[in-house]
Order: structure tokens, then C-alpha cells, then sequence
């Protein structure tokens, strides 16, 4: 049985998803990002991934899409005043890891040995 | 190519996981939560990813699995004080986007419309 998601629910879905927390983290360090740069950055993201990744999160109003009118035509990527709002909770937490992955190591290497 | 991933990244995805964010956010209350508890409160976790969620979060210490030696067993779960440190950042997260749901619902509507 399928049950509707509340949009918060939805939304928590779009910002915690794999690649969702790995773009809103690249894209906050402010500058503009290619699509070619994320996609080397999250290297094993496919682009039919990153690109609906990306789709999802300029649609919630996270992230801006500009298309530069040069030519060729040059697309880049950078977090809205939203985005930032919600990269920075990513951002935190990843920063909360790196200053406990000692201690969650340790507990797991308790629990295989237990 | 399978690239090794950093332990960091990958406690990143075990706190992000679907069903993950959500053990976190419900035992983040304190209360002991047994699993028939926390499968009525997920509703579409299946038995199978429940207890696969609860074990990932178990080894890397953000759970106690505490087993009552009554009769018949009790089993619950309840967050260490590592895990409630990880939660943290979850519900700030989810607090965060219940105060800016309406923005997100508002860009999202704005895109299907353009």
C-alpha cells in the first residue's frame, strides 16, 4: 500500500538523498559549479543521476541553473539563499562526523569482534 | 569501477539513509522505542530494512539494543549519546525545512509552471 508523503518528508528525501547531500555539500562552497566538475567530483554518480539530482533540487528552489549565452553555451550551477539554508545543516553534520568517525570505527570494530 | 569510499562518507550514508534519518528522528524523543513500535511509526520500512537500519545504526554506536531478560524477551532500542549527537543535526535539519516548507512548495510550483 502506497501512503502519501507529507512534503516535508518529501523534501528531507530530496536533501539526505546519496547524491542530493554530496551536490548541496560541493555547491557550498559558494562558487559556480559545471555540470562536468560536479560529475567529477562525485565520481560514481552517473549522469542520468547528477542530472536528476540537479533537476530536483532547482525545482525545490535549492539550486540555480544559469545558462551563460556564449558559445558554445556554458550552464553552471550555484546554491540559492534556500540551498545555502539547507547545505549548511548537510555541512554540519559531515563536519560532526569527521570529529566522531573515530569513535563510531571503534564501536563497529567492538561490534565485529563481540 | 568501484571506488573505495572514506569511512566519513560512508557513516554519512548510514545516518542519511531513508529509514535511517527516521530511527534517528523518532528515538531522538529518549524514549525506548521497541521494534513493533518503530515499524508502526515508518509504516512503509519493510521488516527486513528495519532490522538492517537498526543493525548498521547499532555498529556504528549511535544504537543500544538493550535485551530484558523477562519472559517473554523484550528487546528495545534507545540512542547513545553518540547517536543523539547524530540526531541532532537531523532534527535541526527537520526543523529547518518545516520553517521553510512553504518556500520549497512555492519554487516547486513556480518550476512546473515555467
Amino acid at each position: 500500500m502506497q501512503v502519501t508523503m507529507c512534503p516535508e518528508r518529501a523534501t528531507m528525501e530530496h536533501v539526505t538523498s546519496r547524491w542530493g547531500v554530496l551536490v548541496l555539500q560541493a555547491l557550498s562552497d559558494g562558487e559556480a559549479w559545471r555540470f562536468s566538475e560536479l560529475r567529477r567530483e562525485l565520481q560514481l554518480a552517473s549522469e542520468k543521476m547528477l542530472t536528476q539530482t540537479l533537476r530536483t533540487l532547482e525545482r525545490d528552489g535549492f539550486v540555480h541553473r544559469e545558462v551563460h549565452p556564449v558559445i558554445p553555451p556554458h550552464v553552471d550551477y550555484t546554491l540559492t539563499p534556500l540551498g545555502k539554508g539547507a547545505a549548511g545543516h548537510l555541512v554540519a553534520l559531515a563536519s560532526w562526523i569527521g570529529a566522531n568517525q573515530a569513535e563510531v570505527t571503534q564501536a563497529q570494530e567492538s561490534y565485529d569482534g563481540s
